[in-house]
This record gives structure tokens, C-alpha cells and sequence, in this order.
């Protein structure tokens, strides 16, 4: 097996520098045990906070040493559930879209790294400020929650300011890793290590329902956009500043850009929504994932995914030299 | 000097994997030279098809080997623009934002490159079909027109697409190339080479405004935007799907998202426009550049910058294998 040894490995002891996404309810905890066991680091999905589900998740990784990640502003309103996911003594925490400050103590006191999700440079500032062990920079064209800055020149400006302020924190790219070829990059821009969402969505082991999966294998990084709509329509009080990187469909050709409609008829649409979202309808609900759609080709298991990766990059950065 | 050969250099018989961008008004022919002269290619900026200016720059680069680059749609109304650079013998022609097909057979005819810039699969599809030989994968953290694919994603994407289907056909990634770093990423995304707008803008031999060269010292990556508004405010034809990433500031303040109150007000706003941006007033005109702006801390000469970017890059891929 290729070495790709950054500070970050040798930071949390991986084999490869590679922390799974806590994609909410597609990362449970077989994901995140496979993504362990495949040499990376992998995280749970807290989303929005259900904790029998969290629970649950925490017993399907049986044992494995892996993390978890919260929805900050969310966890706000239900703080509890960080005190139940620490009991589990997870590797580490990854908070995003929201002031990590309340929870900084608790973490540490559980001997879990802080990783901080950010957006934009007020975001690291924040993280940085809130003592973060690792800084996800993450670029619009991930999937799922996000904002505008491109992964290409968000990371270096991002480790440039950690280099400046906190230069023992550790810098993780993330939006639009998809194979070894932006695992390589993601490295030349500064990154650590990466943090993959849309990709691992599309494994066996993600909790994806097949017409969902299917989806992403016809669909190439054209077709997705950034939308409120899945927010409108379950009534989720996202923060303004961020919005959802999904599929284009037929659920976005009819509410995207009429949100005010949407919002007024989230009553009925609603149920409607969470109805085609548990049946894997992949037209009339949200399909979650992000540009890294068109570097995906197959549905395979972890393991295999994040063998290759590593290969592909591991080969690239040997050749690099050769030109 | 370090090397950095790729299948665009040898091609094109350049130094070093870089092509500067045509950029409207700020690319001259003193900034063509000085790119060439370092070991790139210069390309004059023909914009929306100024004929004696174009004349200027051409005599302004003193001989260099350089290209230049027309705005697709804007060329389509005065083709003679095309007949009379040809007369100039550039080494290379880029169309961007557009149907490139009408002007293939007289850039061919006279010995030039064909370089088409492309913003998303479909425009990457035309380009094959009409026989590029140079994409560039401009991605949406770029300075000036453009679209939303992120380069970090697009560029792997459509490198995968030529190698399927026009494995000739050489690749630049565009959009948030500044330094070293982005410019070894790229090479590892799968690019033949860069394409590199912004960090040439904020160079000595630039057609720039001292007051908008002080801007974007002090701006960085999260201070731009993606908006319609200078196109409004000049009564300019863009296609749909195009829209410009330029700096926040008052203008943007005052008239984003309300493009329907400044296209009637044009009349009035325009001339004001016309005069802030002429005036390198950096509040009330639009200032151009994008995310890159995070990476730029100096207004140097191009030979300078480029030579940098490529040492640096150079060093990282020497110093890949050791990890
Ligand atoms: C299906 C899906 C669900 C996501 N849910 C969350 C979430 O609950 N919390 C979070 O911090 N990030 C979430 N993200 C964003 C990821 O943390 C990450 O930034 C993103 O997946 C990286 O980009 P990529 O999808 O191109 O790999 C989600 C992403 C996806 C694809
Ligand atoms: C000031 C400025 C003017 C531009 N004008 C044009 C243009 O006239 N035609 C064109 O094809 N691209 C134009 N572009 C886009 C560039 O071709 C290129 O895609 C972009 O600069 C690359 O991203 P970067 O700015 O991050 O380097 C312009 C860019 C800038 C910054």
C-alpha cells in the first residue's frame, strides 16, 4: 500500500489522510467504521440531532475508533446530545455552520480533536479563536450545506492564514475531492489531509437509498445547484449565508428561485418531500451531492475507494517530479 | 531556472505551463510581451472589440510571440476584428462565451491555435466538436465573466472528457491560479497548464488604475462576488448563464439584486459607470478580479510573478515524493 504521510496522519495516527464527511443520514456508523478500517478517519453524521439514531450509529461502527459531527446550530438548541456522543469517547468532533465557542470545553475535556467546518475567512478566524486542532476549508462545490468560496483558492489563503495565527492547527480541504488526482491537490494547495463527502455518499456502505444512488451514476458535475429549497420545504432554520448543494431535478426545476411560494405551501410540500426523500424518489425530493458527481462511476465499497485514491495520488506525487 | 514541462509546453514550444488571460481592457500588448518574454504566453485582451486599440497592443508588444482572446458573442458582430489580428500573425486565438464554430476555418487558415474557454461539459463538447486544440476549464472563483463550476471539480471532469474523446487536446485550468501552489494542483487535477487572470491583473505591465490596483492589496478572497450588474449598467448582450465576479464594494452594495431598477436607471448610471471606472475609482465602478485576490500581496512585474509561481510550484512537486 502507498504512503501518503502528512502532518495530519501522524497528528490523529492514520494510515492516510482522509477523514469521511459527516453527511447527514448517509454516514452512520458503517461508513465511518469502513473508512477507519480503510486507514482514514471516519465520522458519523449528527445532522440534526436525533439521538436514538445517533446511538444507533455508535453501535453499528462496534468499536471502531471514529468521530462525529454536528450541525453547530442545531446542536445549540439540543446541547445534550454532544454530552451523549462524548460518552462513545469519539476521536473527534467536527463542528460546522455555526459558533463553535459553547462547546470548545467539552470537547477537549473528552480528549476529542476539534475539527471546525468553515466557509469563509471569518469562519477560520473563529476556529482559530475557538483553539481548533483542524480546520476544514470547504468549498462551494461540495455537497450538501455550504456557501460561495471555490475550493481551488479557498485552501491556500485558509493555510496561509494558519501558517500566520496557528500554525500548529492542521488544514483540511474539503468540496469536490473525488479521487487520488484532488487528494494530490488538495496536498500542493496547502491541505493536510481531505475531507470527503459526495464520494463516500457513494458507497455501499453510506445509508443512500438505491434510486438516490442510481441518480448520482447518470449525473454528471453540471447537474447540481445550490438551493434553500430543502430548508424551506422542512421548515429548517438554516442561518442566511448557506445554502444546499443538490441534484438538479424535478423538485428543484419547480421551487428553485420560488422560495417565497415554497415557504407559503411548506405544509403540504413538506410531507410531500419527506415522503419522497424516504422513497429515494430521486425527481420529486432532494438528491444530496455535489460536483464530485463527475468523478463518480460506480457504487463500491469504501475500502476500495479509499484505496484507490490513495494510489492514484500516491503514484502522481512519485511522478511529479518526472513532469 | 526550475522546469515544469507538460504536453503544453512542448506543443506550444513555451518555457513554462503558463498562458496569461485575455483579460478585457487590463490584458495590453506591454503584458502579453512581459508573460512570453518570462517563458509563458501573452495574450491581448480583444474584449468586446475595440479595432484601433487592439492595433495599439499589438504594436505595444514590440514583435513578441504572443495570442489574443475575443468574447465569442461580441466577435459575431464584427468579424473583421478576427481577419485584421490574423494580419498580426498571433501564435494563438481564444474564444470564450460563445459559439466558436463561425471562426475556426480562418484561425486554422492562418496558423494559429485554437483555444476555446469553457465554463461547463456542454460548452467543453462543442469545443471538441469544433477541433480546439486548447480547453481551458475556467472555474467560478475567476475574475471576470464566467459561470458556476468549481475549478477543483471541473478541471479533473473535463480532463477525463478529452481523454475520452480528444486525447490531442491539450488542457489549462483557469479560475483562482495565484501562486505556486494553485499552479502544481493543476497539474495534478489533470491540466496541461494555467490560464492566469487576476494575479497578472495585479502586475506593473497591466492596463489597471493605481486606485484598483490599491483594491485588491487590500481584498482578499472573500471580498468578491459573482453578479450581472456591470453588464446591466452597460447595456451589454451577455447570454444568459454568464455572470462576472468582480470586488465588493459600493457599487455592488448599491445595485446587486436589483438588476430590473438598473437597467432602467441605465441611462443615468451608465455614464456615471463609465466615468468612476475610468477614473479607478474602486468604490463606485466595478473593479475586476476574483477569488485569487486572497493570494496577491504585491503589484509586481509579470516576469517576477511568474517566475515565482513556477519555482515555487517546481519545488513542491520535487518535494512530493519525500511527502
Ligand atoms: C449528503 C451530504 C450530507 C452532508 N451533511 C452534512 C452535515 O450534516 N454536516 C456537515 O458539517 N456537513 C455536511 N455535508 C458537507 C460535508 O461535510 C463536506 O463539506 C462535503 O461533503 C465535502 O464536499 P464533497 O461532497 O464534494 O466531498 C454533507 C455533504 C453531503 C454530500
Ligand atoms: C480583469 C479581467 C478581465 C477579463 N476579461 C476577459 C475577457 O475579455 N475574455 C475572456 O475570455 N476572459 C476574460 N476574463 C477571464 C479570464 O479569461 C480567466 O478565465 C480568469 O481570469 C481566470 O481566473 P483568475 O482571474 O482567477 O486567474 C477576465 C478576467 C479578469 C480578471
Amino acid at each position: 500500500m502507498p504512503e501518503l504521510q502528512t502532518r495530519l496522519t501522524r497528528s490523529l495516527g492514520l494510515r492516510h489522510p482522509i477523514v469521511s464527511a459527516p453527511m447527514a443520514f448517509a454516514a452512520g456508523g458503517a461508513l465511518a467504521a469502513a473508512v477507519t478500517r480503510a486507514g482514514g478517519l471516519g465520522l458519523i453524521g449528527g445532522g440534526y440531532g436525533d439521538g436514538p439514531w445517533i446511538e444507533q450509529q455508535f453501535a453499528a461502527a462496534q468499536g471502531e475508533r471514529i468521530g462525529i459531527g454536528f450541525i453547530t446550530w442545531s446542536l445549540a438548541t439540543k446541547p445534550s446530545l454532544l454530552t451523549a456522543a462524548l460518552a462513545h469517547r469519539p476521536a473527534a468532533v467536527m463542528l460546522s455552520f455555526g459558533d463553535p465557542r459553547p462547546f470548545v470545553d467539552e470537547i477537549r475535556a473528552a480528549g476529542a480533536r476539534l475539527v471546525c467546518q468553515c466557509q469563509d475567512m471569518s469562519h477560520v478566524r473563529d476556529a482559530i479563536a475557538a483553539g481548533a486542532d483542524v480546520v476544514v476549508a470547504q468549498g462551494a462545490e461540495a455537497g450538501g450545506h455550504g456557501a460561495l468560496r471555490g475550493t481551488f483558492s479557498f485552501v491556500p489563503e485558509v493555510a496561509d492564514e494558519l501558517a500566520a495565527r496557528a500554525p500548529g492547527t492542521l488544514l483540511l480541504a474539503a468540496g469536490g475531492v473525488g479521487d487520488g488526482r484532488s487528494l494530490a491537490a488538495a496536498l500542493m494547495l496547502g491541505a493536510d489531509g481531505v475531507l470527503v463527502g459526495t464520494r463516500l455518499w457513494a458507497s455501499r456502505e453510506a445509508l443512500v437509498a438505491p434510486g438516490h444512488h442510481r441518480a448520482i451514476l447518470e449525473t454528471g458535475g453540471d447537474g447540481t445547484l445550490r438551493t434553500r429549497i430543502p430548508d424551506v420545504v422542512r421548515q429548517l432554520p438554516w442561518p442566511p449565508g448557506f445554502t444546499a448543494r443538490i441534484r438538479r431535478n424535478a423538485f428543484t426545476a419547480r421551487w428553485h428561485g420560488r422560495e417565497a411560494e415554497l415557504e407559503k405551501a411548506a405544509a403540504e410540500e413538506g410531507p410531500r418531500y419527506a415522503q419522497a426523500f424516504a422513497a429515494g424518489d430521486a425527481e420529486q425530493g432532494a438528491v444530496w451531492f455535489g460536483e464530485a458527481a463527475g468523478l463518480v462511476h460506480s457504487i463500491e465499497p469504501a475500502g476500495e475507494i479509499i484505496e484507490r485514491m490513495v494510489a492514484e495520488a500516491a503514484g502522481l506525487r512519485a511522478r511529479g517530479q518526472a513532469g
